[in-house]
């Protein structure tokens, strides 16, 4: 049987559960994939932390010729780009989970993987556990996808799921989810949707073999979403979630992430806590939803070790592929349906004076209700028909100026 | 780029949604596999119905060196088993969709496979458009899988799903679901559950390397569900659907079909209509849910053709797997929760003579609820902790000669 030496660059949560994975997994992986993958080095910047039978250099590692496959598990651009580009050029396979280096160099990396005539896979860079991007290039290559989107953060998504549950305002719960180790000390990259744009970036890429810049990608967090507006979308048959979405119209793509309000009988509503679910449509194959754990080192080293068999097998189709340029489409030319929460005072007249605002900027309502007074504030929740975005921003600021609103407390679109 | 011709033997829903995807989607496939794929000829029993470039005779298919890919479409044992076995002995890789084949016949048709050197691949035959068995094999390489379940018969999940909407009986559900189409004239296949127990089959054979005899599997249908049973499962927080399921304990392998309980928060319990879904458990992944289209020309042919870009590309690892022997647990072995609802009198002393009963089996109750009384009968809904099947068993064959109980209404697993 064949052996494949690897080397890992990285070993914090992911790149040691690699190793520990492939020892106690070795007869099943040896069995399944007809190889035995040995992990050779291993570096970490954090010099003196872990003991491999080699504990290599960065050098040592790029420049063993029996080292077939890098693995690089660093996370973050820098210094990790320079590995793996030193390591396509040293002519190694590479297996990577870096989201963020992925999404900002994918084109580069490719190019380099293509010039050396090896391959770069990052399984593991988007839904954790969940194989979504070699289904979608190998078993859904009969289709042509429309849309790609779902929830991709698992941070974001346990802290609405416990707002949801619990009624309590965001604050609250982060606090009580960084004490438990599920959300960031520094949770800007997960509440503020850069996480999810990273991944945005990547599934509209597998998924239409689009050259997208992150730069483009509208994004927005869930740092604006309240208690009461999970309440009230709740009332109405919705849940909110933080999603990640990819969509092609007319030849433009549409890549953004934001939260959404989602039917609750949609499959998506139902994927709570900190799991993540991708859902694709495209024909033939219709819609379908894959569903899994997004994040943790046992998850994310299935992927990642499913990647090295594939490399090892020469199974994988994606290298050489050359990413297309499309037109992306501007946020404000995107047609959808909000949710709208106003704060206005408790008088007549106040509901004329809006319906009036939004005729006028020819956005249609479909439904109003108004929440229970609080002193002499009430809450007006507007849903509207679907109209492009540009004329719902064009309402917004003018009810803004209306002096029977006291305030637009949240404007939220409505995945349709 | 490279041409690949293919042969299909079965012109039907599927075997002409796959033609007609080839030509639709041409340019998409040959982006993203880097060939084209041609049917060069087609084949069905039902002479004259379909009209092809060559209007092929089995023999011609299979006699011609141009033709490299086998589709399969046609469904059930005979004559199919015959064109695959001379395909694969002619050289040449087999696609099918056939459930009933692969489930009666995998390890003989694998073994003609790596004789001849080719593939065979089965991708169509569980779940539909669902990727799930490729993704098993090639991207869960690195898993060691505890338990594959999931509902793989759109036809009673339909059925299921209405019966809970609307409180009916299954055999008027039923006769409506006849007249819309989504029920054969003859549903012996779906109800009973043969459909499911062929593909429990091929999910346990891919996710265990299993051989399993098809005889072996454990079948019961929905067809002693009543409106009655999916109430009362409702009020305690349960949906009725019909799983298919596959576990290995203990070395030992348990592969079922029938009804159970699934728990509102089991991401298993959204899956309604004709949708189905299959949920995986292993290491290191943890748990994942494939979601999609069980059924239907056009997600099967997604399937299909995702299989002949594989085979054509060489991308396959399926072939030459030798499937193992496993014991098989029997169904009196397996330690599961019950449901079980009693007609009784409604007069005192009933739910004591009961209780001594189960106490006497070694069946401890975790539940009990008596529904409201019809004349002078009453309902008892009694919920089981874990209990091995044969005390259950034994249980309820010493209830039934109870002076106190008029009839045992029925006894449904609960999936824990």
């Amino acid at each position: 049987m064949k052996t494949i030496n690897l080397g890992i660059f990285g070993l914090g949560t992911v790149g040691s559960a690699v190793a520990a994975v492939l020892r106690k997994n070795s007869g099943v992986i040896a069995d399944k994939a007809g190889l035995r993958l040995k992990v050779k080095a291993g570096c970490d910047l954090r010099r003196g932390r872990f003991q491999f039978p080699v504990a290599g250099s960065p050098a040592a590692i790029l420049n063993d010729p029996d080292i077939a496959v890098v693995v690089e598990t660093m996370g973050g651009v820098n210094p990790a780009k320079k590995y793996v580009l030193a390591a396509l050029r040293a002519g190694k396979h590479v297996v990577t989970s870096n989201k963020e280096l992925i999404a900002r160099h994918m084109d580069e990396l490719l190019a380099a993987a293509a010039a050396n005539n090896v391959a770069l896979l990052f399984e593991g860079a988007v839904g954790g556990g969940i194989p979504i991007l070699n289904t979608i290039r190998d078993n859904l290559s009969a289709n042509k996808i429309s849309e790609i989107f779902g929830i991709v953060n698992g941070t974001t998504n346990y802290i609405l799921s416990r707002m949801t549950a619990e009624g309590h305002e965001l604050g609250e719960v982060l606090r009580d989810a960084q004490k438990k180790g599920f959300a960031e000390a520094n949770p800007k990259m997960d509440i503020e949707g850069y996480d999810a744009s990273f991944k945005a970036v990547i599934l509209a890429s597998v998924a239409f073999g689009a050259k997208v810049e992150w730069g483009d990608v509208y994004r927005e967090g869930i740092d604006k979403i309240t208690a009461e507006d999970i309440l009230y979308a709740g009332d109405i048959g919705y849940v909110i979630k933080l999603l990640a979405s990819a969509r092609l119209t007319g030849g433009q793509l549409d890549v953004r992430v934001h939260p959404a309000l989602v039917a609750k009988t949609h499959p998506l509503a139902g994927v709570s806590e900190n799991f993540n679910a991708i859902y694709v449509k495209g024909f033939p194959v219709g819609e379908l939803m894959f569903y899994g754990p997004g994040a943790g080192g046992n998850a994310t080293a299935s992927a990642v070790i499913g990647d090295i068999v594939a490399v090892a097998n020469d199974k994988c189709q994606m290298t050489n592929v050359k990413l297309r340029d499309f037109d992306i489409r501007n946020i404000e030319e995107i047609i959808g349906r909000y949710y709208i929460r106003l704060q206005v005072p408790d008088r007549h007249g106040v509901l004329a004076g809006i319906a009036r605002v939004f005729a006028d900027k020819k956005v249609s309502i479909a439904a109003v209700t108004q929440k229970e007074t609080v002193g002499s504030q009430a809450t007006l929740v507007i849903l509207t028909h679907e109209v492009p975005e540009k004329n719902l921003i064009a309402a917004i600021k003018a009810i803004r100026k209306l002096s029977v609103v006291n305030s637009v407390g949240n404007v939220i679109r409505i995945l349709s």
